[in-house]
Formats: structure tokens, C-alpha cells, sequence
């Protein structure tokens, strides 16, 4: 095997690991986007705020952390979190509200 | 149980599971850049193009059709991997180079 054959299998092998941790990162996306479903239909039939920025400041805590870890660059993980929140709002918006907001919840 | 609580329960429930799943992904986010490092780091010693318009393309067609068979909205797969994207070329860019393109690869 030459050169370039050497390098262009490292290549595919490569490719093949990041084909198959996109297609598990995107089982994850569709579950965690079906609890947030689940989670805006509650607050829209309870007139809870679409947004709870103390809660958001938390995740953002804990993923630093995880990435920390895990050696991902903490600010690509809250990146992230901002991209995958930002469209959880967006769907979140869609649902039709009731008016009052229950302060106690 | 009034109802103010289980909502609140209900709510703690799927945020428990949102947190999981964000957990995973993290640790899935962080072995992909281990993988696209390498990627990188190949392409920079030979003198590979940063970028393969054919393999993206490619990665868009299969995410697409992995997110639709998931319930996952198929433009939001594609707007996540050009997001991935972006940073793994930032990340690229940093590596340093040979300055001949072996065109043969």
C-alpha cells in the first residue's frame, strides 16, 4: 500500500467514526426534542414563561463542566446549547397559549 | 398532589431527561472532534483541502434522511451539521500545513 492509499484508508476509517457518532448525535437531538415538546405543550397549557433563564444558566454550568471533561471546548458546548435552545424556543412559540400566567408554578 | 405540583413534577421529569440526553451528546461532540482532529491533522501533513464539498453533501443527504426517519425536523440536522462544520474547519485552519497540494489524493 502506498502513500496515499495509506492515507486515504485512515481517511474512510475516520469518516466511518464520525458517520456513525452523527447518527447517534442525531437519535439523541430527535429524543431530547420530543421531551422539550413535552415540556412546551405543559408550560403553553399552564401559562408558564417560555423561557427560565435561571434554569438556562444552569445547563450552561453543567455542559461547561461535562465539555471540561470530556476535552471539548466548554465554549463550542454552550454554543451548542444556545444553537439546539434557540430552536427548542422557536418551536416552543408555535403552541397555542392560555393567557394567564400562573405566577405560583 | 395539586396540580401546581405535578406540574412541576412532571416538568422535573423531562428536565431530568433533557439533561441526560445533553450529557450524551457532549461526550458524543467530544469523541467526533478527537475523530475530525485526526481528519485535520491528516489533511494539514498532506496537503489535503480543507474541505470536500462531495462528502458534504453526501453527510447532508444521510443526516437528512436519518433525522426523518427519527422525527427530528430534517433542516434542523442539516442547520446542526453545517454548525459542526464550521467549527471543525475553524479548528482546521489552526493546523499547520505543507504547502503542495498532492492532487492524486
Amino acid at each position: 500500500m502506498d502513500t496515499a492509499d495509506s492515507v486515504l484508508s485512515c481517511l474512510r476509517t475516520l469518516r466511518g467514526s464520525i458517520d456513525n457518532i452523527d447518527a447517534a448525535i442525531v437519535h439523541m437531538l430527535a429524543e431530547r426534542f420530543q421531551c422539550t415538546r413535552a415540556v412546551g405543550k405543559l408550560k403553553a397549557q399552564h401559562g408558564l414563561p417560555l423561557r427560565d433563564p435561571e434554569r438556562e444558566a444552569e445547563q450552561v454550568r453543567r455542559l461547561r463542566h461535562l465539555a471540561d471533561q470530556s476535552q471539548l471546548e466548554p465554549d463550542f458546548a454552550e454554543k451548542f446549547l444556545a444553537f439546539v435552545i434557540q430552536e427548542v424556543v422557536r418551536q416552543h412559540a408555535s403552541f397555542p397559549r392560555i393567557t394567564v400566567n400562573l405566577e405560583r408554578y
